[in-house]
C-alpha cells in the first residue's frame, strides 16, 4: 500500500516511462547505480526516513517556528535531532561531490529523494537544501584553498551554507545591491551590509555556517557587472589568529505566511565596525555570473518544492474524502456516502492529482536533461538537452508554482469548514507553498526571461525544435484511437503555442512592452500545453503497458483518466490564453488607467 | 482623494449608473432617502468611520486572535470599545426594521455601506452582521411576544445574535443534525446537543448573547423535514424565575487561517444536564424553511465579504507598486521605477481591478434586485427581479468568493518577498477571504444549487431571460463602434453560455452525474459572463458621460480600459470553460480513477 506522504508508484512510473532513467543511469558518471532497483530501495528508504523523522516535525515546526535572541536562533523542538539523523543517513550528501565524500548521485533520482523529503517538511529540508546549492557554488567557482576547507565540512554536514543577495532595495533587481567588501593586505575581505530574506541564516542545527555573500569591491562597476561572491563564516577558521566569532549578526527572523520552521533572517555584516571576514569567491566582479549558473537549478528546485506540496496537499485531501461522510449520493442511495462520491468532489481531487502528475512529469524530465547536459557522451544529445533545459526551466518554474497554489487552495476547500481550522493541517501546503511563485525569481520574471531570452533571441529556434518533440507525441496518439480526446486538445494547445510565439517573435521588436504584458499568460499556456504533453506520454506509455499485460491494472487505467481529464479540464485554457496574450497586452499599458 | 480604503467614486458610479438606485430610491418603502446626495454623506460618513475605528484594528484581531478561557472569550483590544462606538453611531441599524428603531435602509445602500465596513475589518464586521440576519429570522417567524422580546435589544445593540447550524458529522448536510429540543409544560424547550463554527458564539461586546438554535422535537422526522428553530438566550429573562445563566457554554473556539478577530466557538448545550431553555421560532418542524429564507441573504453578504476584501487588497497592493521602486523599465530609462511601470505588474493589478469592478457590478444590481422584489409597487417587476435574483445568488456566491481567493493572493505576488511577512499586511485579506468559498454552502453547493434548482428545474425559462437582457446590452455596443473587443468576447461568452446550459438541460435527465461533474465550472463560466456583462455596461456608461462631457474624465477613461481588459483576459475563459463542462465530465466519474 501506498502511504498518505508520496506514491512511489508514481514516482517509479515516471522515472522509468516518461524521464529516461535508463538512459540516465547509464552515463558515465554514474557507477554506483547501474541498475534500477537499487533506484526502488532508495527512494523507498528516503520515504521511510521521511515518514518516520520529518513528516512528525512538519506541523511542530509550523505551531512553533524559529526562535531568536540577540544570541542566536533556536530551531522548532525536534528539528536538531531529525538534522543529526539526517546527516548520519548520508541524506545531505546526495548530489555531493565524490572526491569529497559525497555520492555524486545523478539529479534525476535526487530530484525523486528530495521531493519525498518536502512534501514531508519543506522548512526542514531548506537548510540541507542550501548546503547542497552552496557547495555547487564552490566546486564551480572557489580556488582549490577554499574548496578544500570548506567543502569537506559542508560534505559531512558538520557545518550549513545560506546563499546572501537580497537587500531591502535590492531584491527583484539582485544588481542593485550595496553591501561593501573592503579588500585587506592579507587577501581576505572586510563585508559590511545588511542582507535579508536570509533562510536558515542562523539556527542550531550546524556547528559552523558559511554565508555565500553578494557584496560590491572598492571601485567596482555599478549594477550586476560590480558584484563579487564572498564565502563568509560566522565562527572564524582558528588559524587565522583572530577572535574565534566573525562579525555578522542574525539580527532578527521574519514572521511569515508559511515556512514557519525555516528561520528568515536578516544578517548584519561589519555591524560591530570591524567589518565581517571573507574570502573572495571567483574573480571579482563576476559573482553574479557564478550565481546565474546556480539560479538556474535553484529555480528547478523551487518548482520541485511546489510539485512535492502539491502531492502532499493531494493525499491529504484525498485521504479526507474517503473518510467523511456527508450528503447523499445524487444517484439515488439513501444513506449518507463518503464525499469522494460527489462528482464536484472528484473533479477537484482529479483537478489536484492531473496537474500534480503533469508538474512532476515536466520536472523529471527537467531533471533528466540536466543529468545528460552534463553527462551524456554524445555531444549533440548535450547540446540538443541544454536547448531544452534552458527553455524548459522558467516556464517550469513559473508554471508550476502558479499552479500549485490552486491545487494546495483545493485542498482547503475539499476540507470544507475544517480545511479553515490550523488543526486539519489543510492550510499548511498552501501558505508553504505561497513562497514559491516569489522567490528565486517571481514569476514575472520568469515569463520575462522565458520571452526574451528563450524566444526571442533566438527566434524561437529552441520552441520550434520542442514543438517538433511534441508533433512525434502527436503522432503516437493519431495510431492509437483510443486516446482521440486526449490528441486533440493537445493538438488545439500547441497551434495557440506556436501561433502566438510566431506573434511573439514578429511584435517584439515593435512592441516589447505590449508584448511583456502577455508574458505570464504566455508562459501559463506553455507549461499547461507542456503538461499535457507529459499527460499524452504516460497515457500511451500506460497504454502499451496494458496492451503488453505487465504492471498494475488499476494505476494505468487511471492514468489513462488522468490524462483525459486533464485534456478536457486544462488543455481548453491554452487557446483561451493565446487570445489573451495577443489582445490583452495593448489594454494594460494605458498610462491613464492606474 | 479618495482613501486606501474604498473607492467611494466607483461606488457612485455603480449606484447610479449600473444598479438603479433612483428606481429603488423611489419605492414607496424608502421614505428618508429620496436623494441620492443623501446616499452619498452616508458612504462618506461610513467611509470615514471605518478608518478612524475600524482599519486600524483589522491587524491587532489578526495578531491577537480571540481569547478563550471556561469563563469566556474576550475579544481583541479596542474591540469592545469599538463595537460601543459602532452602535453609538447607529450603524448597526441600517436594515434594521422600523418599528423597532431601525433604519430600514435599502438593501443596496447599505450593501455598499456594509462593503465599505467589511474592507476595512471583516472579523469585526461579522458580530452585526450575524445579529442583523438574526433580527430578519425573528421578523419573518416568530410571533408576537418573541420578537417585541428580543427585537429591540438586537437593533438597540445591547444584545448580540448568533445561528447555531453545523454540528460535527452535519456540515454541508444540515439536515442530519442531532441537537435535540424537548418540549416543556410552560411551552419552552430544553436543548441538548453540540453546535461547532459558531460565529460570535460567545464574545464581551453585548450584555447577551441569542443564539438561534436548530434542532429536533421527538418524534421529528428524519433529515431536513424535522428540523425546529429555537431562540436560546445567553442569560434568561429575569421573570422566568430561573438562575439567569442558561445552561449554554462555548467550549473552546478554533484557531483559523484568518478571520482572527471572529471568535469561531463551540457551543454545548445542556451541557449541565438540565438543558438550555429555548422557545420555538415559528412552526414545528419548519426551522430549515426559515433559515432557508435568510440563506439567499447571507449567501450574497458573503459574495459582498470577497468582493470587499478584493477591492482592500487591491487599494494596498495599487499603493505598494507606486511607492516601490525596483528594476528599470523596459522602454530604455537608466533609473529605477517604481514597479508599477513594469508590464507583468500592471497586467496584475488590472486583473484585480476589473475582476473587482465586475462582482461588485454584479453584487449591486443583486441587491437592488433585492430591494425591487420586495418593494415595487409593480408587481411585474417584482417578480421579473425575483427570477433574476433566484437565478443570479448561487452565480454571484460561487463566482465571487473563488475569484476573490485568486485576487487576494495577486496582491501577495505584487508584494514580491515582503507580501509573505505578516507585518506587510498582505497576506490577511487572502486569508480572511479563504472561508468565503466554504461557509453558507461550498462552491460546489452553490453550482449544483444552480444546475438543478435554477437551469433545469425550469427548463432554462430564467436563464433564457436573463439572457435576453444581456443581448440588449449586446445590441447598445453594436452601435457603439467603439467598444467592438469588449461585444465581441461577451457575445463569445454568451454563446457559450447558451450552448452549455441547452446540453445541460438536454443530459441532465439522463446523465445528471456528468452534468454536475461541470457544475463548477460552468458556474464560473456564469460568473465570468455576468461579470463581461456588467463591464460592458460599466463601458457604454462611461463613454456616454464622456460624450456628454459630465463626469470625472481620468475615472471614465479608466473604466473604458477595466472593460478592454477584462475582456481580453477574464472573458475568453468562458468558451474553454464550455468545452470542460460538456467533455470534462465524463472523465471525473471513472470509479476505478480514485
Amino acid at each position: 500500500m501506498d502511504s498518505i506522504l508520496v506514491s512511489l508508484e508514481e514516482m517509479h512510473f515516471v522515472l522509468r516511462e516518461l524521464a529516461d532513467v535508463e538512459r540516465v543511469l547509464q552515463t558515465p558518471n554514474v557507477e554506483s547505480l547501474a541498475d534500477t532497483e537499487l533506484t526502488d530501495a532508495i527512494l523507498s528508504q528516503a520515504r521511510h526516513f521521511a515518514q518516520l523523522v520529518l513528516l512528525p516535525l512538519d506541523s511542530v515546526g509550523d505551531r512553533e517556528g524559529a526562535r531568536w535572541t540577540p544570541q542566536g536562533v533556536t530551531t522548532a523542538q525536534g528539528f536538531r535531532e531529525a538534522f543529526r539523523l539526517f546527516v548520519e543517513a548520508d541524506w545531505n550528501k546526495l548530489t555531493m561531490p565524490v572526491e569529497y565524500g559525497g555520492h555524486g548521485m545523478p539529479v534525476l533520482l535526487s530530484t525523486a529523494v528530495r521531493e519525498i523529503f518536502t512534501a514531508a517538511n519543506k522548512a526542514f529540508c531548506m537548510c540541507a537544501d542550501l548546503t547542497d546549492s552552496a557547495v555547487q557554488a564552490l566546486m564551480l567557482a572557489a580556488n582549490e584553498s577554499l574548496k578544500s576547507f570548506y567543502v569537506p565540512k559542508l560534505v559531512s554536514g558538520e557545518w550549513s551554507a545560506t546563499m546572501n543577495l537580497t537587500e531591502p532595495h535590492a531584491g527583484s533587481d539582485v544588481g542593485a545591491l550595496r553591501a561593501r567588501a573592503v579588500a585587506c593586505e592579507d587577501g581576505t575581505y572586510r563585508l559590511f551590509g545588511q542582507k535579508i530574506f536570509i533562510s536558515f541564516g542562523e539556527h542550531d542545527l550546524t556547528d559552523n555556517i558559511v554565508h555565500l555573500v553578494l557584496a560590491r569591491t572598492a571601485g567596482a562597476p555599478e549594477g550586476s557587472r560590480g558584484v563579487s561572491l564572498f564565502a563568509v563564516p560566522k565562527f572564524l577558521p582558528e588559524h587565522s589568529h583572530r577572535s574565534s566569532r566573525n562579525d555578522v549578526q542574525c539580527a532578527g527572523i521574519e514572521h511569515k505566511l508559511g515556512n514557519h520552521g525555516s528561520p528568515t533572517c536578516t544578517m548584519v555584516y561589519g555591524g560591530e565596525g570591524q567589518g565581517a571576514v571573507g574570502w573572495m569567491i571567483g574573480e571579482e566582479n563576476k559573482g553574479l555570473q557564478t550565481m546565474f549558473v546556480m539560479m538556474n537549478e535553484a529555480r528547478f528546485h523551487v518548482g520541485m518544492e511546489a510539485v512535492a506540496l502539491s502531492e502532499r496537499s493531494y493525499l491529504q485531501a484525498l485521504a479526507y474524502a474517503r473518510e467523511r461522510v456527508q450528503g447523499k449520493a445524487i444517484d439515488g442511495s439513501e444513506e449518507p456516502v463518503p464525499i469522494i462520491r460527489h462528482p464536484d468532489v472528484r473533479r477537484m481531487l482529479l483537478s489536484m492529482r492531473s496537474q500534480t502528475e503533469a508538474m512532476r512529469a515536466l520536472g523529471y524530465l527537467i531533471a533528466s536533461a540536466q543529468d545528460l547536459t552534463h553527462h551524456h557522451p554524445d555531444p549533440a544529445v548535450r547540446d540538443e538537452r541544454e536547448r531544452f533545459l534552458d527553455l524548459m526551466i522558467p516556464v517550469f518554474k513559473g508554471w508550476v508554482t502558479e499552479t500549485a497554489v490552486e491545487v494546495t487552495r483545493t485542498s482547503i476547500q475539499i476540507h470544507g469548514g475544517l480545511g479553515y481550522i490550523d488543526e486539519s493541517g489543510a492550510s499548511q501546503p498552501l501558505r508553504d507553498v505561497l513562497i514559491c511563485p516569489i522567490y528565486e525569481g517571481t514569476t514575472g520574471i520568469q515569463a520575462n526571461d522565458l520571452i526574451t531570452r528563450k524566444i526571442v533571441r533566438d527566434d524561437g529556434a529552441a520552441l520550434r525544435h520542442w514543438l517538433a518533440e511534441v508533433s512525434q507525441t502527436l503522432a503516437e496518439l493519431e495510431i492509437v484511437r483510443t486516446l482521440d480526446d486526449v490528441g486533440l486538445r493537445l493538438r488545439e494547445g500547441i497551434a495557440a503555442v506556436q501561433s502566438v510565439a510566431d506573434w511573439i517573435i514578429a511584435e517584439y521588436r515593435l512592441h516589447p512592452l505590449e508584448v511583456l504584458a502577455g508574458a505570464v499568460p504566455f508562459l501559463r499556456m506553455m507549461g499547461i500545453v507542456a503538461g499535457g504533453w507529459q499527460m499524452a506520454r504516460a497515457a500511451l506509455a500506460a497504454r502499451r503497458l496494458l496492451e503488453a499485460g505487465t504492471g498494475h491494472e488499476g494505476f494505468l487505467q487511471a492514468k489513462l483518466t488522468s490524462a483525459r481529464f486533464y485534456a478536457a479540464h486544462v488543455l481548453p485554457q491554452a487557446p483561451a490564453l493565446a487570445t489573451t496574450v495577443m489582445h490583452g497586452g495593448i489594454t494594460t499599458l494605458d498610462e491613464a488607467a492606474i
